[in-house]
């Protein structure tokens, strides 16, 4: 039986005078920050500063690599070329490690965001990029990616450690992929329903499909979210449930490291 | 009498589809590489291939950190807090160790470009923000300055290593400051002599100043440039003259290093 | 006696996925809307979207022009050339006139942003800048400026329709200046009192000074903010104190074109 | 038979410091000049200086509007939402109409940019949401797309003039549409050749396509480049030749405007 499972959310992502989240309330509940390295949010001063707080929460830091895109936040899906791709992840990691080193703290794995996330999940040309960038810069990063996904396998065949994610507030199909957003019901918005199926999850190895079956889910993580007061809450509330039932929030690094 | 001199250039200042300078040509003839980082100039797969080659050249490499001001290539001075300036050097400097990293190199040294050199020459508020960013994400990084300018000063008196930098195609005054580029013959544009002026820059420990005097400037370094085919010509002129005198080509680093 | 008076505020400030302002709200108080044109903040969607409920609550608009700053909000001094200036004005008017013709509507006036407000107040070089570049592209838009200051003069000698400006929620020195936001009192937080000032202003043609003078004010407009629920309360309170006492809010164009 | 053809180039390329393109030699080939709006090139001093050139030569002007991607040149595809690429397509005609203004001439069309252009040539999302923001802003505008591809149509369903266009260096294939730049041949480098086969296209209205048979190409306009002195030198050719053989070189407005 499992006894710890990793939080993690997307943090860092105000930039210049535009806030977004609320990174100090979400650090006090998390145990990994996927942090903005400029890409699709983050400004250096802003970034630095979420380091800092990360840092004296004892969480651990993550690149949250994107396409370049700013202004829709990256995204959109972008044809960008394997070359272009890997460089600009190697770039964003190097920002962030910097800015991490400032902050006395250091850089632990690597979660694409957005657009690209959702591409490299099963397009390989994409995937193998975002792969090389990593090995290029650290090949000791681990990278997270969707639990299930080809992304993974592609990731450790090439000598990558990597970290399966789920989504705390996402419906799932039978077939264990993610319901689309463009589908009725594939958000999920009750705390407490949310909260008992990362339970599920985390003590049975899966949760109910949309369409009432259980389906198994091997994730290393559970993402939630601090962009409103009401994603703070419920990702307080998936903690506390899961901290009740015995389990011990905790890095999938230290996990992957103790092993 | 000084026996090394460090010959220093602007690269991997192409951005996108456009190019800019000839890096291949000047790494054949610099023994440091001032590489820009994204913020006046260079994308993240520029960047790479002009550290690969640098690698290839055995030349050292600089960050050649910039305001973010990409459409005025950083030659605009901003009024910039010094916290934001402070985080985006440590950005810029984190990003090009990353890339440095995956073209199996190092950094060793930062020199800020542009209105950006020029203000911390003389502006305390800009400069200490620029070398506590320095000090933040490496203090062995040591900072190149202009000739006699307070930053060096101030750097030092923080730690840093520091260099002092002539430009070989300027024009001084009897104070030892440059002559602005407002004003006529402030640029010197024939080989010959700019080679002849930096052979008794090394030799003398000065150049003659545009009103005729002999004027010391105490330099570990001299900027050429890359960016058009005089500009080649003149740096391969300038380093074929100091050869024959048998002034050795060597980065600065190295000698700060065997002291 | 002055019967009428136009309020104004800036909108239009998200940017892609951050939101910033309740444009809604203030566009039921104000008269004039200062909508940002994407150099300091704006992207089209958001532009567009404001200047659709611009037109419907029957607001005058005008371009909120700015450095090239987003990361900084154009809140920082650039010494940026003239033509450069000019060049980005006419730019980013153009964007706005066409997103305006989009939402069936038109542009009125031109109100510099940040920093470039505060520089050309009193900077010749910048402000002449400006005023070209509104004069190149439509000569019948009119320029606000801070009240009191030499850009109303320089733009007037050049033909240029102008509109003083003053804040409601600012100090003043006996002067008739905006005592610096660095002092202490220089912002007030007080809705009654600010709306006082304001009735005051419009009233009597001036307001007290920081030191307790009354301060002559020679204002068409005045400035109110949108950012926080608190700024839209203010906006609305100055705007109830007005009307209670016989003033119309209206936009200074429709002033202007009627003398 | 066919006695005019209009010609036309992609210009104001050139970013800051980056220069892209001989403009002023082009200009005196070409009768329709398609003028970056700061999207995928072009800065506001330096489109406004190609507008004037432009002005000065007689050269119809269009907007050469594409996805927000400066560091990829517009030419990464981008799955954009079609209210977003409606807005973006308008406030770069605005943008560019308010330049064209202030250098005393007026847009006359829109030539989508690169990877866009390509896009809707089939995709009707993505085309629809282009034509709506030309719709929007001036329904006068005409839209140059691929000759033969379906955004003709759909914008002339929807009232838009439209210009088909053919690519003089482009091998074609059987089925008339252009061969890919990954294959070989696709692009054909013999000035000589290339002015026959644009001879061919006017007066036989086809070419002989890269397997060897006569295709029939309905085309108004044919795009030459000016991006390297040999490009300038193929446009120039293709001028002469066409002009030898007794055909018009002169925008496709003119022709349309007079029907």
């Amino acid at each position: 039986m499992i006894k710890t499972i990793d939080l993690n959310s997307d943090l860092g992502e105000s930039f210049g005078q535009w806030r977004m989240g609320n990174d100090d309330a979400i650090l006090e509940i998390v145990s990994s920050a996927n942090v903005a390295c400029g890409f699709h949010a983050g400004d250096p001063v802003g970034i630095l500063q979420t380091l800092k707080s990360a840092k004296e929460n004892n969480v651990v830091i993550g690149a949250h690599v994107s396409y370049p895109d700013l202004v829709g936040f990256g995204r959109r899906k972008m044809d960008i070329a394997s070359h272009e791709l890997t460089a600009d992840v190697i770039y964003q990691i190097g920002a962030l490690q910097g800015l991490a080193t400032a902050a006395g703290t250091t850089l632990k794995y690597v979660k694409p965001h957005g657009a690209l996330y959702n591409t490299i999940a099963n397009d390989e040309y994409q995937a193998v990029a975002v792969i090389e960038g990593i090995l290029a810069i650290d090949p000791t990063l681990a990278l997270v990616g969707l639990a299930g996904s080809n992304i993974l396998k592609w990731a450790e065949e090439r000598g990558l450690k990597t970290i399966a994610e789920a989504f705390a507030d996402r419906a799932y199909t039978s077939q264990g992929e993610l319901v689309s957003r463009r589908e009725a019901g594939a958000v999920l918005h009750d705390a407490d329903l949310v909260a008992k199926r990362m339970l599920q999850l985390v003590t049975e190895g899966g949760v109910e499909s949309i369409d009432g079956k259980f389906t198994p889910i091997q994730a290393d993580s559970i993402c939630v979210h601090g962009d409103s007061p009401g994603a703070v809450d419920m990702a307080r509330q998936i903690k506390s449930v899961l901290q009740q039932a015995g389990i011990t929030i905790r890095s999938f690094i230290h996990e992957k490291e103790s092993h």
